[in-house]
């Protein structure tokens, strides 16, 4: 059994916040991103916070302001003890956003930086991302089964 | 006759996007970008779109987030069938929106690239275009009769 | 109707330039290039010409120096006050000959950078042009409808 | 005594624009930024303002979209002789945002780029900067303080 | 629960692969890698198998050449219907090693590329991979629980 | 012995194309390229044509329109079944011409891009070649014999 | 009033560097770095030290060996607790000299990097500097009265 | 005939070796390698070696200090008269393997490179080797029978 | 007086080359090139030779293959004791022709490289020339009246 | 007297490690290696250790594991107190090899990086090393004498 | 008779200035510099300039400050109408300097770069000079007898 | 005993050099090159001389010039017989001094590069050295004591 005595950090909530064109999941290049909705993907996260009495906090923005400012109100969770983790799937500003980057650094939340498909398998300018320097764990490839693992990975990180 | 026959087609609609700064044409570096205002150019694309009896959906934006949306919206009316084809002046995002070519390439939507001026005789750093590989055309150079020219070039996309 | 009082300008030729391979148009990969011949071409820009009231000087050659001269002779029209404007396609000449940016440049010819396929979703060292920064307009992906549609935008410049 | 007969230039008004994560000020890396908060920048710089005789227009935004369409409106009181000049903490889009870019060149507007840290004994990517080529003035690596010393540094371009 | 009905699959192998250095694991910079010792490592490995019914195969080597033949192995293992998956963490051949992408790629073997610490926030050269382009899924900085998560992963792959 | 029942394929034809500077052969540095001349290589190539039955076109020019149009012919010849294989020794037109390399993509001939020295051990800008990407097989190092070397390999292409 | 109770530091020192060519000053390119001469510069930062109760030492070599000695003999009063700061305009030295770059980390002076015009208006190699990273501050395009801005600013790293 | 008075250099031998990952030959990639398995290339040689009355000696191995291991023995051949040449296929060594090129050029073999793909059409990081500018010879292309093609042009480096 | 007795050189000829666009001089660009024309040039030539006693061979060609044929010629007059020199101007072939610079090498005979205009303070492509390295001396930026000096300066050249 | 009390020292171990090919000394490219054997380089090492009174331990090996593993041998010594320091000249490992990077990082062994050869002198991909940022000192050029050099320098690391 | 009426330009100095290492001029490296030595060369300057009416003021120094000095006191020669030109060999700071890249542009003085041996046949690094964009001539592999040359062109300068 | 019968050589002078920033050694940076003083260095480097018989001639200068003036004076006790070797430590000209390595070329004299620190690992910009192509040996991070090691070293060089 994976989750055992976690009640100590029950009360906390997982932030996972999704960047531009995800809300297109399920219709966009299925043979890359397959064919799974963000709904889906909402409940799958939603299953896997329940594994560990967690509540889910989950969104999607095509403006990068906005992933910006979620970024702080999880730093505002987190200063108050009561973040299990965020889960970053940031899209196409994960290659550009340095404000990002900042803001993940600034308030220093404890992040998961994921992808849905291999983007070391894609075109070149994916493979830099800003995200990954200040992050702390990194997981791409096991298409949307992804977030539910990176949900179960938290685990590690609660004090 | 350029229009002949395109009644099947005829009650698509022409997506205009322009990026940021656009709503300054006519008064930015003039010698640039021409006198003609922004207005001037919804009219002209309304007249073209008459010759070929579609409607016009004419934004200007300066938000990145917003631009996303809007392929969004026209990768809807593509996919109902209802969609000409859009023209994109993307301005500076041209440039650093992997965001509005990941939008560009998840709805498929037929779309020219277009610029004003000759961006290729301008900054080194205007000559890369993340819009370009996920067009289906790239015009520039002609001054905001650019903007008709492509009009009249979606007819041959039609089917 | 596009084409109305022209007729001060209407004793103009256009000169089209086709470059290296061009030749070969119908029968080289027909799924980049399409199944239209260059013989085709001619009679489509033939046409598009006597839209316009102008002549043809309608040529295709594999040597550098051929195309460097004929722009000299272009140069020559366009002193005389004869010249409506060149389109170029100048093949793979495009990205290794500063001999043609120089005799452009030299003579001052109005010209159109034309590709008939979108060369910016191409191998990488097809977007690289020396044509461009001297060219007044740049245009491709259109396919040989792109001959046409140049040369109809060759009307804005006549003066 | 600094600030003479200024009378002239009394009505302008001095806008001081700060982009992403600075309202963080005072909480995030105080190695870095030091302990002040936006708010306490505010009122340092009107203080020096009031030395000056000039309103203050003070501004923080994490939207790139909301920092161009504040040099847009700046543009505007520039236009009708009526700012004393542009402060501009860009952030992190110092390094990544052409469109701010554009929009100074567009408007014109005299402007100080500011940075609180020294941003080149920073990481690398920190060292290119898009405002740069089109600001009047750079300051950086002064603390908040050089928010005041910008704005004394404005009266030299009064007329 | 989360590994239901893999006994179709129960019979599988997991090949955990380890490269240079890692036997070091424990005592070699315990602030990047953490104290658990190698042999640490294979029991966490060894109680993560058992929770989905599958046998362990683990090694670690210092040589290139052994890290190939183990692929190659896994790879006969794949071609028998027997193997689970591979979970490699190829150390610092990660960075170097052609060879060793050559294997995967040409035994075609289902593979989790895996880093103890994030790799991203280290030097640069261990920023590129030649395994990443041929690994289904790349997880970093989960610390030696990646090991687990890698193999709970490892699941939905199973057919 | 090594040409056997090549008969159905033994009306076809070698193209052998050289390059510029190559009629200097045998004058121009004998330490690199050897003390044969031109004229002993073409004997070399018509007695290993005539090992296999075939004819023998042999050119050398110092025109790159030249080699386009030899290509092209060459291209017809294969239409016609009649074409056994084209070795190319483009001389310095290998490191420059994207003309040649449409060419050879274009007509589809089966060619075998053969130097005389060892291009590897010579100057940086020699080791990259336009052809090679476009080429069946690539050969260099063998001297003058690497014509007659060429020449045998093709027998593995006839059908 | 900027300058109240630094009379503890009021007997410091203001050291005011001078690179290559500044001795030009208001001849070389005034469309540059505009009429006042390099006697005014030293008039304009006596006036400012003036202000704040320091003395000045003003100095401009050609040599890159005099500069080190300079920031040298700066170092020995700052060690003596007499050193207000050091302002430094390097000129071409800015780009090249990592001697300067040792002296001023090797010292450990307070130092304003300064230049008359903006730096990163023009030409590339301007825009990188050794001095930057070891710099406390750095200010440029206000003209020769950035001097006085710079010995202002010096106000705030007193103690 | 191609073979014929050799008989002074006929007690020579040829080693041919083969670097990692060619024992999958026939398995992997058959689109790229076809599907001759290493057993079949060995009897090709020793085929062609048979014409020449040379011996073979043929080997395989995934370890980069075996194949020097390998090139010092040859090199003892090489001193004593008997060795007719070396092949060498060294497979993802040749792009990354400083020591294999030491050991070429300190044994002074006379050495074929040899690839059985054309590697220029392949990933960027296959254009580059460091066992060209060492080799005599390079050629890539042919498939398998490029072996035999090789061991017949060593014919000419015999004395 | 310059030209004492050089009566053993003095059936020699001098060959003077002109590449792509010379042929416009005198009307291309004259802020750049000066008013002369290529007619002046020739005579300005002939008037140099002429007080050396040589003769004049002076062409100009857009085409790279005709220039490479002429560099041969000029070898073959090299080879029989009659050449006292070539003053090359290859325009923009300079900055792209390695099958001149081959002839060059080939052939070797003296060269100077010339340009009229400072090509160093030009475009960044016009700094790089192929023809430099196996040039015997270059010169730039003198106008059209560096054809004489290079022509005086070839005496030193006679044996 | 170069080594007087190092009694404490004395019962440690100097362990000397030769990388590929450097078992071929004396007879690879003597012009550049000398003609000492590696035989003679023992014998050289063994009498600068007895002026010490240190054990040698003395080894080649053409494979990168090797060395890795005889790395943590000696940081197994290294821990115990028994280790003088390490010499390695990693041959051609040293431009290639981040393991044995990794491996002197993860033991801690203070280790003097020597070559033979000045490589500053040779080839650029020799330039750089992998092991020098994690060596105490590095040496190269002394020849063979080298070996005794760095020994008798590791009299000043001991404690 | 090439210096026919220059009597009005006749009472100017022609300024030679010659960088480091020029004193070795004859002794060092003689099969790339000649056996003249510096005082040959001054020679041949004095009866240039003799030639032409003009002074000659002839210097060497190995210190960069020198030469900025130099070119100053050149510059006031120019301003008062008595400066024929400066031919500069400066050696080594060629490729480094921007302080003499300012003293040429902010002096305005006319300048001649010069270079004993053809330096694009040299080393890569002495193929870049921060001299030739500020120069109005550059001349070099003339040997010694280009300072003559130089003088010699100056004539075509003069007012 | 390791200086043996070096009498015949025992007259000669050894020549240290000290470039920019050293005089301040034992007060920059302790913690880099630890608390020794130059002058310390200097005595440090009169016993090692002692022991060998060679007389010392010691300097220090922040002056690139200076240090070309003196490797200009060790080339005529070079010439002379009676230069034992010289040991350069140049500091931060290492880096950018073509100008000292001309010198040390062009004078031929046997020079050892030092560096107190071990410079490969520090900032990348000190990786580079103009001064080690032109070296005869190289040797870093041996602190003060790597002078002596240096001198001892030059025995191996004397004839």
């Amino acid at each position: 059994m994976m989750v055992p005595d976690m009640t100590s950090a029950a009360s906390r909530t997982v932030v996972v916040l999704n960047g531009p064109n995800l809300n297109l999941l399920g219709t966009r290049e299925p043979a890359v991103y397959g064919s799974a909705t963000l709904a889906d993907v909402e409940q799958l996260c939603r299953t896997a916070c329940e594994r560990h009495g967690w509540a889910l906090d989950f969104r999607q923005s095509n403006h990068e302001g906005d992933l910006v400012d979620a970024i702080h109100e999880a730093g505002r969770l987190h200063a108050a003890g009561q973040l299990a983790g965020v889960v970053l799937n940031a899209g196409a500003y994960t290659h550009t956003s340095i404000a990002l980057m900042d803001a993940i650094k600034g308030t220093g939340v404890p992040l998961v930086e994921l992808h849905i498909s291999n983007v070391f398998a894609r075109e070149a300018f994916r493979h830099h991302s800003y995200i990954s320097p200040v992050a702390r764990a990194v997981m791409c490839g096991w298409g949307v089964q992804g977030y539910a693992l990176a949900i179960d990975g938290l685990q590690h990180w609660q004090y």
